[in-house]
Formats: C-alpha cells, sequence, structure tokens
C-alpha cells in the first residue's frame, strides 16, 4: 500500500438524472485494474468530493472497496474542520480504505497559519486508525504550502506522506530533502510527473491516470528502469493533456476524455459546465497522442 | 425582511466539549436584539458555516427562528454544488427562514466561469422557496466577483440582491448602476460601510456587528440621517477593529471582541485557532473604542 | 501648491515619427487650464515616464513650468534606486517643479521590506529641494503599500503628502486616521474618488481629468459643497469611463478619450498598443456620458 | 556563443562611495573565468540593471568584453519602450555583445497582452545587430509567460533562444516542445536546474553560478555525461542556498555568498538593503555546502 508508482484518483461518475453511478465507478476499476497502478484513490478533487453528500461518498468507498480486494484504496477525507475531518476519517477507515489523504481546510485561508495547519494534521493522523497523507493543491485552495510543514510532520507514526499538487518541482525537491526515506512524496501534477521524479518523488497521483493509463504507467515505469529518454518522451507527450486538463477543461475535462478513452467518465455535477463538442474532440486527440506514445516501440 | 439597514452575521457559540451551543446563541440574540437590526444572519462565513454539519446547521436555524419571531433572519445556504445547494436551501426555508444567502461555489475555481456562476445562482433561485441573496467574499472563496453578473441575475424574481464583501468600493458602485432600484446590494465589508452607503449600498452585513453593535447601527442611522460627518467619525472608530478583524484575527477576533463586549463569542473550532490573551487584550481596547464614539455627544 | 483638489496627471503626446511633441503638451495644459485644477502632474503612470528619457522629462517639464506660471507643478520623479531618484529629483527641481512625486520602487519586489521603502523615502526626502509625495500604484508596480509606512513617514519635514491609487478605500481611510491634517492624502482612482473624499482624502489625481475635465473638477466641488448627492451622481458618471480605462484600454484609452474630447491625445509608445476604433467609439461614448453629467442642471 | 551550458548574470560591484567598481567586475571575470561556463551575462536582474543609468551599462560592457577576449558575453538590454531597447540594443551591440536579452516590459502589465509583447520582441530582434534571447522573470516583472508566444517568435532569424525564470518546469517543457532544436530555452531558477534539463532546457542562467560556480558547472557536466544520481546530489545541495537568495535575500544574497566565496560581491544599492550578519553566516554555510558536493568524490 503505497504511493510509489502511480496512483489514479478516480472520477465519481454520474447517471444522467444526477443519482451516483457506482456500477459506473466499478466498471472504469475494472478497466483501469489491468494497468500496474500501486492503489487507487476515491474521493479527490477529480473525484468531485467537494459535490458529493455523506452517504455518497461512503458508498463511494464500499464499492471500491469490495472491487478492489487486497489492492490499496485511498480516500480523500479532508474536511473544512478537524472535527469533521477525524469523524469522516473514522467512518472511511470503517468502510477499509488504507490510507486517507486530507487536503488542507483553506476557507479561512488567512487562518490557515502553519500552525493551525500543523496541529490540524496532528489531530486527524492521532485519531486516525489508518495512515495519513497530507494534500497540498493550491490550485483548488489558494493556499500555498507552507516552507517546513511536511518535514516537521514527517515523525508522526501515522503520517505516511503527502500528495503536493502545486507543479513546483523545487518544493517537492526541499521535502524530499528534509523527510526520511520512509515518507513517501508523491507528485500530484501530471504535467511535471518526470522531472519530480528526477528530483525524489516517490509517485504520482495523477489525474491524467484515468484516460491515459497505459502512458501514466509507463512514464514510472522508464523512469525506474533508468530510461530517461524514454521517460522525457513520454512526459512530454502527456504535456499536452495534462495541461487541457489542468489549466481549461478541469474536471469535466477528465470525464470527457476518460468517454474518449472507452470508459466511464461522463457528466459533472453542476456548477461544473459540460464540455463543449470542440472541446471533446480536442480532448480525443490529445488522449490518443499520449496513449500512442506508450504503444511498444 | 430586507438587507436596507445593518444585519449581524451571527457567530456560532460552542460549548467547551466542543458541541454546538445553541443557549449561547439564543442569548446573543437577545442583546443583540435591543439594537436596530434590519435582520440577523445565520451560517455565514463570521458564524463557522463551514465547519458545521447540516443537523447542527438546521439546529441554528430553528432556534434563532423560534427567537426571533417575526423579524427576519437570513441564513447562508450555499454549498459547492447546486444539488446540494438547493436541497439545502428547501431544508432551511421549511425552518422558516425569510431569505438564503448563496455563497459563490469556488473549489474548482478555474471552472467557475461567469457561465457556470449565473447557472447555479439560477438555478438556486429556480428551486428556492424563499428570496434568494447572492453572496461574494474573495477574501474566503479566492474567486472575484465577474462584472456584469448580479445584472444578468437582478430581474429573476427570486433573486432579492446581494451581499458583496470584497471592499471594493467601485464594484459595488457599478452593480448599484447595474440593477433596479429593488435590488438590495449590501456591503459585507465594515472597512468600507460608510463610502459603499454612498455610493449606493442599501445597507451592511457586518460582522463587526456582532461585538460592536451600536457603532455600527449608528453609523447607518447617521448616514440615513445625512449627517456625513457623524457617519464618518463612526467609521473611523469602527476602522482599527474591523481591520484587525479582517486582517488579523479571523473568525476567532469576532469571538474574542464579543466577549470583551459581554456576549457569548467562546471558542472556534480547530483549525482556527484562539486568539493569544495580547490579542484578546488589543480587541478589548478596539470594541471599547468603537462603542465609545457610539455614545450620545 | 497642493493635493486639495483636483490634479491631472498630464500624458505625454508624441509626434508621429514617434519623438516628444511638447506644443501638444502646451495646447493641452492650456485648454485644460480653464479648469479648475489645483495643479498639473507631468511625468506620472499616465504621462509614459516609464518610455521616456531623461532629456525628454526634463523638456516636458521645461514646458510646462513656462506654460503654468505660478500655477502648482508636480513630477513624478522616482526611479528604481534611491540614488537615481535623488538625482533626477534635484534635476527636475532644477527646471522648477513645485513638489516631486515619487514612486515606490518595485522590480526587486520582495526585497521591499517596509524598512527598505522606508529608508528610500526618507532618503529622497532629505535630499529633495522640493516637497515629496508619496506615491503608490499596485497595479502598475505589483506592490502593496505596507499598513503604517504613510503614518511613518508623515512627520517627515519634506514629506507633504500621498498619492494613493490602489481603488482601496479603506486604506486610504486608515492613512487619513494617522496622519496629521497637514497631510495630503490624494485619491489616484477615479472610479472611487467621491468615496475617497468621504473618508477624507484631500483631493485627487485623476487620470480622467485629462479626459473629462468639467465631470471631475465639479464632482470635487459638489462634494466640498457639501452637495452628496451631486457628488454621488458625477460620480456615477465617471464610473464607466474611468472602469473602462483602468481596467481595459490603459494610457491608450486615456489618449483616445483625449482625442475624442478635443484635445491632444494621440500615439502610445510601444509596446502599447493603440485603442482600436471599436474601443475609440466607446470610449467617446462614455466621455459624452460623463462630461454630460456635468453641465449645468 | 550560447546558452548550452551554464552562463552565471554577473552581478555589479559598487564602491564604497557607490560608484561602479569596474576593477571588481573584472576580478570576478578573471576568477569565474576558470570555470567551464558557455559565456557570461552582464545586466541581469542579478546586476542591478534597473539601478544603473546606462553610461554605467556601458563601461560594465566595454569592461566585460576586454576580458573576455573571444568568449561569450551577453548583456540585458530591455527597458520599458520598444524604442528605448532597441536604442540601448544597438549601443550594446557596438560595444561588442554577442547577444542580447531581452526583458518582457511589464510596467503597465494589464496591457501587456500577447500582441504587445510579441510585436516587442519581433521589433527588437528586427533592429538588433545581434541575436536576441527573450526574458521572462515573473518574480521581478508581476508578468506570466504566455503560452505559445516564444513558439511564435522562435523562426525570427534573429531570435535566438529565452531565458525562462519561472520555476515552472511544464512550462519550459512546453516551449520546448514547441520551438526548433536550434531554439536555445534556457532555465533561469537554480532551484529546477536537473528538472529543468531533463525536460529539454538548453543550458542555465544561474544566480548561484556566481557564488557556486564549480557546483553549478558540475550539475550541467553531470548530466551531460548522464549521470543523473551526481546530477540528482547536486541539484539537492544547490536548493538551499538558490532558495534563500531567491526567496529571502535577493541580490544582496547573492553579493553576500560572493563575499564568502571571496569573490568581489559587496553592497548592493538602496534600496536594496545589505544582508544581515546572521544572515551572512548562514549564506557562507549554504555556500560551503553547496561547494563541497561539487568536490571531486
Amino acid at each position: 500500500m503505497s504511493f510509489r508508482g502511480v496512483v489514479p484518483p478516480l472520477v465519481t461518475p454520474f447517471r444522467p438524472d444526477g443519482a451516483l453511478d457506482v456500477a459506473g465507478l466499478e466498471e472504469n476499476l475494472e478497466r483501469l485494474s489491468s494497468h500496474a497502478f500501486s492503489g487507487f484513490l476515491v474521493l479527490g478533487s477529480s473525484g468531485e468530493a467537494q459535490s458529493l453528500d455523506e452517504d455518497e461518498k461512503l458508498a463511494l468507498i464500499t464499492a471500491a472497496r469490495r472491487r478492489l480486494d487486497g489492492r490499496p484504496l485511498f480516500a480523500g477525507t479532508g474536511l473544512e474542520s478537524t472535527r469533521a475531518t477525524v469523524a469522516f476519517t473514522k467512518k472511511a477507515a470503517e468502510r477499509g480504505i488504507d490510507a486517507a489523504l486530507v487536503l488542507t481546510p483553506h476557507y479561512y485561508r488567512a487562518s490557515m497559519t502553519d500552525e493551525a495547519l500543523r496541529r490540524h494534521f496532528e489531530a486527524v493522523a492521532d485519531a486516525s486508525p489508518v495512515p495519513v497523507y497530507l494534500y497540498s493543491v493550491p490550485a483548488f485552495t489558494g493556499l500555498p504550502w507552507p516552507p517546513g510543514l511536511a518535514e516537521a510532520l514527517a515523525p508522526h507514526p501515522r503520517i505516511a506522506g503527502m500528495k503536493e499538487s502545486s507543479g513546483d518541482v523545487a518544493l517537492l525537491g526541499r521535502i524530499v530533502a528534509g523527510v526520511p526515506a520512509s515518507f513517501e512524496a508523491a507528485c500530484g501534477n501530471a504535467r511535471v510527473y518526470y522531472p519530480a521524479l528526477c528530483v525524489g518523488a516517490s509517485g504520482g497521483v495523477l489525474s491524467v491516470a484515468n484516460c491515459a493509463p497505459a502512458a501514466s504507467v509507463a512514464l514510472h515505469a522508464a523512469f525506474m528502469a533508468g530510461d530517461h529518454a524514454r521517460a522525457r518522451l513520454l512526459q512530454a507527450a502527456l504535456l499536452p493533456l495534462a495541461t487541457a486538463i489542468g489549466t481549461r477543461f478541469g474536471v469535466a475535462g477528465i470525464k470527457a476524455a476518460m468517454d474518449a478513452a472507452g470508459l466511464h467518465g461522463g457528466a459533472v455535477r453542476a456548477p461544473l459546465l459540460p464540455v463543449s463538442a470542440e472541446g471533446r474532440e480536442e480532448l480525443r486527440r490529445l488522449v490518443d497522442a499520449a496513449q500512442a506514445a506508450a504503444a511498444p516501440a
């Protein structure tokens, strides 16, 4: 169970009436399971966790747990208050997740001092039945990750690692230099996955792994094999897709790209808007290009 | 029922064990009711709505509704998804709120285009049993309010107004110029309440009204009476308190200032941190100075 | 000589070949002199000072000084280094300016601590033969004005006031509260001129005064006469023009609006681009609307 | 002559009286010339170009040209206006620079559209007697580099490459993917030099090369030799020094670190402040650690 490899942050399929489509999630898991992922994440930012209620979240965990048998299952459990995060992490652990990904609280951002964040993560880790991974994604939270915080938290016996999604490779390098080798510093930004590995990232939680699984896994494998030329080529092949999703299409883009790849993407929940027909066509081309690069030479 | 006057965005008191302190809320309402407020708001940003679960939120509404008899009660009902916002707005309406304040969704901020926000507010207003007020607070959401959006939404029969908390007086002036006189454009930033009234704000939803109610109401009354000299003096007296809360102490500061003013402020929910002893002393002085300015000459 | 009234930050006309058009400046001064301005500023941001060399700057000062006889002439003299600012301020003073407007250095913005800025302004004021006004314009410099800096510098015998152009009325209110009445805190953002006056601004350095001089001066006069209704109306009339210039058209927009008003606007220096024909038409309408509001009732 | 290797952006030494110390520059060049740099840059951001007048700039170029004999000499020649940039680039070329580094104009940042920047760079390149390199450094300019601009400009016969200093490795990867192999995309941020090379950067213009020349050159050599383990180690050794300079100490920190390394750093021009004694000690330790990593195993 680890972030030492690629982990797809699974999207949450919805039925045409807007209800949760658990069967869609199960089929996606089935399809994605043929790739050499090191684990699966539900309830991340790509999973529209912010738009799900607690019952839906627990149903997703239960379904994923059942499908994955013994393979590692991570779930995003972070909420705005420490109290609610602890409570939900416990419920998620009861449903069988292997580890919890805890997002930085951020609504009261001016109050999220280093000390406030440190206490929050410590309190959650103290109470969590399962290992905890820190999670920073400034593009969504508006909150930069404070220098030194991962290093201060790494000694906690229940804090296993971090997902750092800013795309700031230097930050990841600094974190890697300041934590023990057992701390898993995962890159959460597919635009810089290869350079992040170069500076010591343990693996990646990559939204493009939902729609370009072969290329994502191949990049990791090439790096592990010391094949920098191929890793660089695969990164270049993934970059346009990752950039399109990261800067223009968002979660709706991941889902449209999954549709293009023959998986269950489908609709997003409002206020997110669907991708236009032109956008879907562009994403289809980007998926094809990324996956083509992963084909055996 | 209106934002034509001052509305305090009520804080949410907690018991020492961290549970909701409904009696504390009721005592605050009792005390604040002696001031000439035009209504009361629960579940705003000052109310730590982001840290409350749904049962707690509904309990607060129920208690406030009971205490206020016929006086106007507003509640923040905005959540990240349109679906959840509609559902909760209906539940809040069933508990008797007079109007709902709907925060801009913001987690997927890059996807919150003008169209996404417009559709969100329209869908909520279409479904809401009670009038809806738009709510923008970039300091918390990281999302600037798009030019023209209030103007586009103002014709909706169930959209009654807006709370604009950025402190950008020019933005408020532009909104006022583009909406009918019946649209209530309230200022949500006490640092600029008097200048906001000068450019046409209908009233204010002011966190300082929790701890400096007399000065807040007096400022509004002075402006309505055409006494600009007194309004300016009261604004100057409120500015240091409002600045201290807005830029340094946050919600914990509002609560500490209420403690200083003899109301139930009390603890905040983590990850928010309590105000230090020095900070509490500073806030006490600022409250005293603000309230002194409101004393009859 | 003062910022107690409206001061136009004059644009710098260029000839078709790109050279300085001193005669154009003189004609603008002639035309604008019929309005009740409290002074004139050359070499501000609206004057494209960043695109002028020293000889051109001194030629502009000389021409303006000659035209204005005894009327107050201000000049922007701030450069990135303290040394260069001191040297140029002295040269400008020799050409007869009445006071110098000193922009915050900003290229090394992370190094522009409160202390760095304080020492810079003190050193310039110590060496300047003429009174000094502080100048902050975050839209151009990317540097917010630090709380307390104006208050710390106000006692300096040669620091006479400040031009604060952020549009943050609360900041202006705080500055006014912390400096002696002799310190002139001018608003440099026409979108909030009326509310800025309400919280104590001494006057305004307003780019719209170049193209809508009558409305700008009338707003100030209405406020001074206690006619808040008319001041608010004039502010509302200037707001669309000021917003269009401030957020979309920039300096090229001021110049196009001057052309529309019958003054010498003309070309901007590259890399600034000229306003399109549609933009010019829009600016013409906005100028007409603003000036119409100033017509006697 | 190229950015295919490491280029130090030379600092500008000053004498105790604040005047230019040309002899100091010459000694630094003498000392640094023993390292395998691919060229030298004067008048970059590290060279306090913003605080130098034209005579000083030309004197620096002349001195550097004389000292370097045939080795490549680059100079920063970008100014706010196209006209001034062209004029100064020509003067610099007359003094013998091999190529000009042209900074994005940025004061009127809202007006710096893709088209405005493209036209600026094209006009400068059209007029320049020497090859031109584009230069983006958002930490100083506040201006992000627009997607597609380097790609659009790369075909120009006199545009030879770019210095991209944001630290955004994904951006560099995108640029590399969109330009011909002859276009030299140099990394201007030492915090990510190794990962930047991994995604295709041609070389680096690194401020730490002034104070840790051996480690900077060794990192490049290790990468070229395919020794990723050593490159990663050297990057990790340079990261704390580069971070300290980049985020806390600025140009004054580079100079203090040079003093620690036995070169002529010396004073900065105000408003930059000198590094404190504690800061100098910290920088000495960071320089020692970085250089130790470069020692032969």
